[in-house]
C-alpha cells in the first residue's frame, strides 16, 4: 500500500540524496516514534535521529511532518490533495463530496486496506491511537473546521462513525445492496448525514 | 461472552437432559453448519447430527434455530428481549430507542466483545457472512420490517452502518468526545440519522 502514497514533493527536485532505503527507514523511525509519543509529540528531529538521517530528509521525502505521519499509516490517499478537492464549493453540499470521495478512493483499492486498517485498530492500542490521531489531526478534523459552526471534535467523530460504517458495511461485511450500490445511490442516501454532521444544529 | 446469552427457554422447564455439554456440543456444532452453509440452508437436524445428540435438544436449550444463531455467534444479548423492548411506541421514535438500546447494550460489556467481533469480522469471510445474516435475518432486519415503508435491505445495511460505526468511535477506537459523552448527547446527534434511514424517503 505504501506504494500508492506516492512520491513526496522532494522526489520531484531531482536530487535523491539517501535513495529509498532513506524513505523506508524514516517510515520505520516513523512509526515507532509516533506509536510511542503520538502526533502531537513526536518530532520531526527524533524520527531522522532514529533513522539516523539527517532531519532536511522528512522534508524532502514526505513534505513534513503530516504527510510522513499519513505515509506511515498505510493510508493509499494524500489528505492535502483531498482536502484540495472537496473544501471547494458551497458548503450545503459538502456532505455529498465528502461520501462521493470517499466511495471513489475505497472502491480504487476494493476495500482490502480498510479491512488491513480495521483489523489493526481492533487488534492493537497503538493503531486505533493513530487513527484516531490521523482523523482529528489530519482528514476529517480539517473538513469540519472548514465549515462547522461549534462542536468541531464531536461532529469530526460524528462524520468518522458514519463513514467508517458504510465502508465496512460496504467493504468488509459487504452487506447487499451496499456492497453493489452505485454511487449515486449512497450518495444520496448518506450525504444527508454527513451534512448534518457537519453543519446543522446537534442538539434536538 | 456466552455466558451472559442466558439461559434458553428449555433450561427453565425443569429437566435438563444432556447437561452443558450438550449445549457446548450443539454451539460447536452450529459454528461449523452455519459458516459452512449459511443462516438459510443450515438445519437445526444437521446441527444435531453433528453434534450427536437428539435434534429435540436444540429446542431444549436455545429456544429454535435462530436463537442457536445468536448464540453462536457470541452476541451478548437477546434479540427476542430487544426487538420486544424497542418497537412498541410511537414509529418517530424509534431511531433514539435503537441508538439508546444499543449504548445501552455495550457500555454495559465496555465495548470489548464489540473489538472482538471486529477483529474476527476483518479477519474471516465466515465470520463477515454470519454479522451479515444475523443483521439481515435478525436484529437490524426486523427493526426495519416493522417500520420502514420501503427498500427494506437498505434501510437496514444504513441502519447497520451508522449504528456499529459509532460503536467503533466509542468504544474501539475511543475518539474524544464520543467516547466518554453520556447517551443524552448521542441519542440527539445520532438518532435522527437512524430515524431516517427507517422510515424517510432516501433519495433527494
Amino acid at each position: 500500500m505504501t506504494s500508492s502514497v506516492g512520491p513526496g514533493p522532494g522526489r520531484r527536485r531531482g536530487r535523491r540524496p539517501g535513495g529509498t532505503d532513506t524513505r523506508g527507514q524514516l517510515l520505520d523511525a516513523a512509526r515507532v516514534e509516533f506509536a510511542e509519543w503520538g502526533y502531537e509529540k513526536a518530532t520531526v528531529r527524533k524520527i531522522a535521529e532514529r533513522a539516523g538521517v539527517d532531519a532536511a530528509m522528512v522534508n524532502h521525502w514526505f513534505g513534513g511532518k503530516e504527510a510522513l505521519f499519513t505515509a506511515s499509516l498505510d493510508i493509499p490517499v494524500d489528505p492535502t490533495e483531498i482536502l484540495a478537492t472537496i473544501l471547494p464549493g458551497d458548503p450545503e453540499h459538502l456532505g455529498e463530496r465528502v461520501v462521493e470521495m470517499f466511495l471513489t478512493v475505497w472502491d480504487a483499492t476494493g476495500g482490502g486496506p480498510l479491512a488491513a486498517m480495521v483489523h489493526s485498530i481492533a487488534s492493537h492500542e497503538e493503531a486505533a491511537r493513530m487513527m484516531r490521531e490521523f482523523i482529528v489531526n489530519v482528514l476529517v478534523g480539517r473538513i469540519v473546521e472548514a465549515v462547522a459552526p461549534d462542536q468541531h471534535d464531536l461532529r469530526a467523530g460524528l462524520c468518522g462513525s458514519q463513514v467508517f460504517g458504510m465502508g465496512m458495511v460496504r467493504y468488509v461485511l459487504k452487506l447487499e445492496p451496499m456492497a453493489s450500490a452505485d454511487h449515486a445511490t449512497l450518495v444520496a442516501a448518506v450525504a444527508p448525514t454527513i451534512q448534518r454532521y457537519l453543519t446543522a444544529p446537534l442538539t434536538t
